[in-house]
């Protein structure tokens, strides 16, 4: 306890003197200088009254104006042994006095005292040579506008150099009489973090992450919020973070359960009010999506139109997203397969499977001709036992069906290179890089295919993240 | 200009007599509210001075202390139809002040005057309230704690609302003699940023989306800091962020030019101090990789044991990566094409290929009783004209690769399944979705047969991206 500590009871002892030497008509700076400031001094050495507890800073930086005494006090308080003093023309005066309080080496920089700039840069190079150190940032001295610039660099570069802090010293009792701090009531505060006093805070950073799409993260975050705060109303964030990221990584089963979870949830009069029920129906819809999507993953039904169209609209999302980020290899596997996806559904209403597709003697001499004249000049193409991306295609015309059938042939004959590339693609058995162009020739016939089928189904698929309210 | 404004004129005449006055013997304070006051309101409502510029606030958050004049100026200059004060026990009593001198309908909010928690909670409140609106914290007036922590609130929620704006009076000009701020000479600061004053800020924000692993982020930061900086220096970081970006996403033709023109800029003699070239060794041997990745895709020669090496050790660092972030399925497919890419360049040290392994009857005799050794129970499997990822491995036993014939055929049982799903994968040719044991089994033996090739190329693949200097 500082209350019981020597030199506390030293400095009581001052200052009530000098109180009384000060009513008796003395000169109370003088005075106080005389009298209290050497035993303030003293009990700062060796136990400065830090909150929330000491710290062991590596370097320190302090604004200082015309009161050199809180100054000194906050450089005790933090006890770096690397010391920089912001200092204007007007107060380099007392950079000696400052020196003498201490004991330790100041280093000194002239700023201008409105130059927020200044404070910036040198905020930056002081964290620079120390960016794995404990700093203190005093803002107790100086004017407005070095102690705001010093706390707004702070808290602007804490998220680069998280050991640093702000700090400042306050007192808890003011001496109205005297116009001073009562000797001994000063405290030198280490600022909190916002992120250490409202656990709420970490609402936004998930906010920021989910509207990044980095639902991992969201959702971590999320789980922190229900700890810290005791409100099971983030758990349904959780779970709606969740739902997106099994989503993204084409775990439908998963990204259903969550949103079969997450309607029930919204469903207990418990949470009638939560922010989520307004867009309950939104949520019920892409539920029916993810269900249909896992239906058709589990039992490979491609009757289950409604979950070939989750699938191939999910993976020509994917495509896009991944193309966007410059994955152009990713972003073609996606493209392939969505495509193929939608073909081979297509070929599932003439009851035919592309990888059993029991052709004719007649059908498969159809088909060759077919191939003969998408692919004109190459050899005639052999015709195999399962049907790939292109022979799906061409059995498709072959049988009539009337969207492939509409096709010309000579827009088929650009595509047709790159459908059977597809085998030779880095990620699949080759060792080929797609281009963009190509990733696009097959997304746009794709997206086509998709559009048709969204259609027939009457369902526009919603794939977007629902928006979390501010 | 301000000062042709005919307020400005009066506050100066008022100011010039109010000096006669109080050098007569009047009582300064009294003087000030009665002969200067009310002219620098009347300015201070038309006309107040901010710096940089008026701003159309929405709202403002102002700190009260016991100097209730700096506020009123606040309010008038930030302009703010919905004002909100925190004001202490102490300063409560100044309210109806504020509001009569700024006719301003103020809402009031009492706080201790050092709960720093309770500032970060009204300023969240507050700015949850006008999420896109332009919102000023003024930090002039009140105790230290007050003002530091709403500086630190600003800056600390900038992030999230990036409309906020900290704000103080400042004065121009001090009269020593008088103790107060020449009238007139006072200005509403819109504190800058961090990031809008010092360009070189947007090297934090790069190293940070750098550090995430987030190339493209990054390299766009670094591109912005040459313009914002006129420093080509940074051109360096920029191409380094690139050959990241086009490494992971598998487009080597991309990183191994990248990579040649960042070593070709290092060794020029302006960059022979540029941080990086303390990485030369490293940055050039990662060119060797790429470039040994690019021939090989551009030659499919599977004999370049180096770009195997190259292409595999990125494939199986990717799935990793994936497999952490949640994605099975985009793990699982690299996994497979690592494995099914060393496994090829082993098979071509027998000059064998994969896709036309010219198999002798009685190879093909081996190759089927080995398959039914590794699958008991199933059908006896029949060798197609290709050989897919399970057949070549139960080839290379009958061809005797020393590693592969060492394995047990027990083990391979237990792979046996997860390599024949292959095609069926969701993002292949069918719609089932790997475990993240199937991929760590797949990974697994992957990583073993990787390890023999490091062994025999004698290089060991450095995957990581070089760090940035602080």
């Amino acid at each position: 306890m500082l209350q019981e500590h020597e030199g506390w009871k030293q400095v009581q002892a001052a200052w009530a003197q000098y109180k009384e030497a000060v009513a008796a008509g003395g000169n109370p700076q003088a005075l106080y200088q005389e009298m209290v400031w050497p035993h303030l001094l003293a009990l700062w050495r060796v136990a400065p009254p830090v909150v929330p507890e000491r710290m062991p800073f590596r370097a320190s930086l302090h604004t200082l104006g015309t009161s050199p005494e809180a100054t000194a006090l906050a450089i005790l308080g933090t006890g770096a042994r690397e010391v920089y003093v912001l200092h204007t023309e007007e107060s380099r005066r007392f950079l000696e006095r400052l020196r003498q309080d201490t004991g330790v080496d100041i280093y000194p920089i002239e700023i201008g005292k409105s130059d927020v700039a200044a404070i910036y840069r040198e905020v930056r190079r002081l964290l620079e040579r120390y960016p794995e150190d404990p700093v203190a940032l005093d803002v107790t001295s100086g004017t407005k506008a070095m102690s705001a610039g010093l706390a707004a660099a702070g808290f602007f570069f804490r998220r680069f150099f998280p050991k640093v802090k702000v700090v400042y010293v306050d007192n808890e009792d003011y001496d109205v009489a005297l116009r001073r701090p009562r000797a001994g009531s000063e405290r030198l505060i280490v600022l909190p973090d916002p992120h250490e006093v409202g656990g709420e805070v970490d609402w936004l950073f998930a906010s920021e992450l989910y509207g990044k799409e980095d639902f991992v993260g969201a959702a971590a975050y999320f789980q922190r919020l229900v700890g810290n705060t005791g409100n099971q109303a983030y758990t349904l964030y959780g779970m709606l973070a969740e739902l997106y990221r099994a989503w993204r990584a084409l775990d439908f089963k998963e990204a259903a359960r969550k949103a079969e979870s997450l309607l029930e949830a919204l469903s207990r009069n418990v949470w009638l009010q939560h922010p989520l029920n307004r867009h309950f129906q939104r949520l019920r819809r892409q539920a029916e999506l993810l269900q249909a999507a896992r239906d058709l993953l589990a039992t490979a039904d491609l009757g289950n139109r409604q979950g070939v169209l989750a699938v191939a609209a999910t993976l020509l999302y994917l495509s896009e997203r991944y193309g966007k980020r410059g994955q152009t290899t990713l972003a073609a596997l996606h493209a392939y397969r969505a495509l193929e996806l939608l073909l081979q559904e297509r070929l599932r209403r003439f009851g035919r499977l592309a990888e059993a597709p029991r052709l004719s003697p007649e059908e498969a001499e159809a088909l060759a001709a077919e191939l003969g004249r998408i692919l004109p000049g190459d050899e005639p193409p052999r015709v195999r036992e399962r049907l790939g991306l292109l022979e799906v295609l061409a059995f498709l015309r072959v049988l009539g069906d009337p969207l492939l059938a509409s096709l010309e042939v000579r827009a088929l004959q650009g595509l047709a290179g790159v459908l059977k590339a597809r085998n030779q693609a880095l990620l699949v058995h080759g060792l080929q890089v797609p281009t963009e162009k190509q990733v696009e020739q097959v997304a746009a016939l794709a997206r086509r295919l998709l559009q048709d089928l969204q259609g027939e189904v009457g369902v526009q698929p919603d794939l977007e993240a629902i928006p979390l309210p501010r």
